[in-house]
């Protein structure tokens, strides 16, 4: 296999994207499941006098890894200054990061329109910052930004200053398409032709951006022309609309043309990797996504499924497995009584063949009347918890009653009350909220966690509304999904009613019933260890 | 410039997309977005007995269109029957849609492990289908499913099941990557050959999936191997990572590589169609979307706007306007003064000068609060009514008052009470609902319909949730949408508040406000009026 380098840039390129921040002990997490993962440069960002860079530089410095080298950012020297009095070349040179990644102009309408230096100048400046970077006992890689729009505008001084570049000491020149404007039929041509041209001189690298979404084709065709340093941001973060996603270069590279990027066994940490990542930047992870989304390996038809158990080819292009995600078949597909008692048993349930037919036959009925479980496993877990006898409620209902008032020209206001009992005895709790779920929430936790304040603790991480067949206007059935995560795991829940509130209400209650269960912890963990769960018995029940 | 031929399968393998879902009645209006974008196929699914699917194609049957054919979708016939007694091909047969789109097996791998069937039986298969649909006067696209799973095992065979198609009939075979498998590189060779193999004889098509986060850009690496068909989807929807995106392929043929898809001056309307069906199907618009996303031409630092003043390809691959789309983050194209006055013209709304100042001042508020104007025409209107003096309010809130009660193991209860003025007199009206917005609306009309009877036609045809920054949990900001109708016309209006009582009610009143101003009857009316408006609008605001 030969071997390519993956240079991750989502700590300083990625956080331009729209909503990223992450602090300085955030920045190290991610550095540090970065090197987990395997990749071979981690640009860090700009060491500068900011306190908060500041701070990050020197936390790096002190942490050991095992395979990544820390890279800093800057720009060449400014125009008409010598390297050495540039401050942020001279930030540079005093960082402790081994590696400078430095980015200089190639494209002459830059020049023209927006620095204002002259083709020499800027040529003078590229080598002047190599220099200087070299001296101070650094390695250099160079990024020519806009590189594709200059060479076409004009190949020939673009090549000039990657030849400068490389002339002044940089071991890698790394070709940017930084508006995003290329498309694959070009970034491969031109591409081709600097590898001919530098090939021999200076290790070639690619740096895309997704503005006319082939950030990632990019990448792979600079590559297969020849490219073998491949810059990107877990999950494509960047501004506009992102950067390479190096979470789909990666697994085409290695899986699909056969480089080496990361030890072969790190690959399995793809998925964790680029969830973990979303999670620290809040940011939503896309179930769709290729690789590690929810969605990316689930199968809906029976033709499927029988497809994937005589070879797992047919309508599979990857294994899951390898990239660390797992097969879903989509648990509509899954009512069968086989299916159903052997996801029971996974769950510690123990369900019997009666009690499993009642349970595919509450499922039926409740899938015809709108739930829908592929994203609310926990409803689906309690469900066939209540026919095994093993389901203990966490409280009965006496009532409930939501008030939402409002004014003239004032907002409006909304109060719950609510009236359970829990273990013999009798809550009656009212709060405010800013609607009416948010209020129900406020009153069920307040009665409940004076006997279970470890249900406290339980965060209410999304509530998602879809309202089934909308030509009913407001009469029309709602459906509510609810995730929840008590910082160990996540689950979902569903409710479903003509009347919003009550199927919220429905999901409420699950999410907490569902963390109240009595549960076979080996198994009922994580979403992704149900989710294994569901892909074995699917291959068992067909 | 090279015509190419875009098929747009929104409303069939989009379809198969988590959570995706439409009526007969809105895939009418995406069939009507989508001819007005300018595509010139739309597969609108299988013309199968499901009454659903019959009524879809019996009100296809009477729809006008200026540009776009209808295709309906099919498989090749079953196993051992003789194609006239294969009921899914007579369905296609009886169909008015002058195009079939017929799929069949090409791969070895499949024939020996999912269907059984010997490989000259499939092609058996193949030119029985194909000349039954030519028979019954149709025109015929050949769908070769995993095509390029099939070329890389056995390219021989891959080749002839094209060459079968073609021989029977049909005028155009696709290349399905329908795994999502391959990569450009793969994609593009294997094109190349067909195209040498096969191009004289019959037009060669592109269909991939998005597995490997290169569907557009195989896409456009087949086209310039000599692909003149191209599949795909609004936003890339399907299942798992989705299809190939039509929004983002489209630009980059049309602007990037001089194809002519569609006429010039509708490539304009892909923002608006891309936001639309994201709307109609409930799907959240991707901000970081390629070409249309609000940060698709988003600038943060002061260097690239004082770039783009001196030459905007400076840090624009693309001119935003002609995709419809425009340089601002927040301010849609809407938001400008000059647009919004002229707007307010085609209303027959007297807006001067001052007024259109506070009226995009009043908007660019809303919009960063999360109101969305695109599928809220109605409410927009109203808006900038409220700034010209020429604003009626149909009534005056005293106050209302919704409770929903709900006892152990009986369903919730709700019931509204209004405190309204109308004309001077008071009205207390209280209605019950199956949920608390039915019950807002029964109490409200009740009290206004006394007055203007006319309000009474009106009909909710549509009411949306949407959960704006899901993360916040319950106490989230709510966006609602409702479309209404009249028989004579369609408006949408939208509410937003963290309570979904609030934002419901506020969409509410925006309907029936709407249908109670006086107004220009030529430009008011539906949707697509003004959709035109606000084309042209942005068109002369620049």
């Amino acid at each position: 296999m030969t071997p390519l380098k993956l240079y991750d840039t989502t700590l300083r390129d990625g956080m331009q994207g729209h909503g990223m921040s992450l602090s300085a002990a955030e920045k190290l997490r991610v550095v540090e499941a970065l090197d987990r993962l395997g990749v071979a440069f981690i640009e860090a960002g700009f060491p500068s006098s900011n306190p908060k860079e500041a701070e990050l530089f020197t936390r790096l410095a002190e942490l050991e890894l095992e395979r990544a080298v820390i890279c800093a950012f800057g720009m060449t020297r400014r125009r008409g200054l010598a390297a050495p009095k540039d401050e942020a070349l001279g930030a540079l040179a005093a960082s402790f990061a081994p590696v400078c990644a430095l980015v200089g102009k190639t494209w002459a309408l830059h020049l023209e329109k927006v620095t204002r230096v002259s083709p020499d100048e800027n040529l003078a400046m590229i080598a002047d910052s190599v220099a200087f970077c070299r001296a101070a006992g650094k390695r250099v890689i160079y990024d020519a930004e806009h590189f594709f729009d200059a060479w076409r505008d004009d190949s020939g001084y673009a090549l000039e200053c990657l030849r400068t570049a490389a002339g002044a000491g940089a071991e890698n020149v790394t070709l940017c398409d930084t508006n995003g404007s290329s498309l694959p039929g070009q970034i491969g041509a031109a591409t081709a032709s600097v590898v001919a041209e530098l090939g021999d001189a200076v290790e070639i690298g690619i740096h895309t951006h997704n503005d006319a979404e082939c950030a990632v084709a990019n990448t792979l065709v600079a590559v297969e022309a020849g490219a073998r340093l491949v810059q990107g941001t877990i999950n494509g973060y960047g501004e506009r609309c992102g950067n390479a996603n190096l979470v789909s270069i990666l697994p085409a590279l290695q899986l699909k043309l056969s480089y080496e990027c990361v030890p072969p066994d790190r690959l399995r940490r793809l998925t964790e990797t680029a969830h973990f990542v979303a999670e620290l930047t809040n940011q939503r992870s896309d179930p769709d996504q290729p690789y590690v989304g929810r969605n990316a390996f689930a199968h809906k038809g029976g033709m499927h499924v029988a497809g994937i158990q005589a070879d797992a080819r047919t309508f599979e292009h990857t294994d899951p497995e390898l990239v660390g995600n797992a097969r879903e078949v989509l648990i509509s597909e899954l009512s069968g009584k086989g299916s159903v008692r052997s996801r029971a048993e996974r769950a510690g349930i123990a369900l019997d063949s009666s009690g499993a037919g009642e349970a595919v036959e509450r499922l039926k009925e409740r899938e015809h009347r709108g739930y829908q479980y592929e994203a609310a496993d926990a409803s689906f877990e309690l469900l066939l918890r209540r026919h095994s006898g093993a389901y203990a409620p966490l409280f009965r209902l006496e009532s409930f009653r939501v008030i939402t008032e409002k004014r003239a020209d004032g907002r409006a206001e909304t109060e719950a009350t609510i009236k359970i009992w829990v273990d013999g005895c009798r809550y009656v709790r009212t709060a405010e909220g800013n609607g009416p779920v948010n209020a129900l929430d406020r009153a069920l936790r307040d009665a409940i966690t004076e006997l279970h304040p470890h249900l406290a603790e339980i965060e209410l991480t999304g509530y998602k509304v879809r309202i089934l067949d909308e030509h009913q206007g407001t009469g029309a059935v709602t459906r509510v999904l609810l995730d929840s995560a008590d910082g160990h795991r996540s689950w979902g829940t569903i409710g479903v009613s003509e009347n919003i509130i009550e199927a919220s209400w429905e999901a409420l209650v699950e999410s907490l019933e569902f963390a109240f269960q009595p549960r076979n912890e080996q198994v009922a963990g994580s979403m992704q260890q149900v989710e294994k769960a569901n892909r074995t018995e699917t291959t068992s029940s067909r």
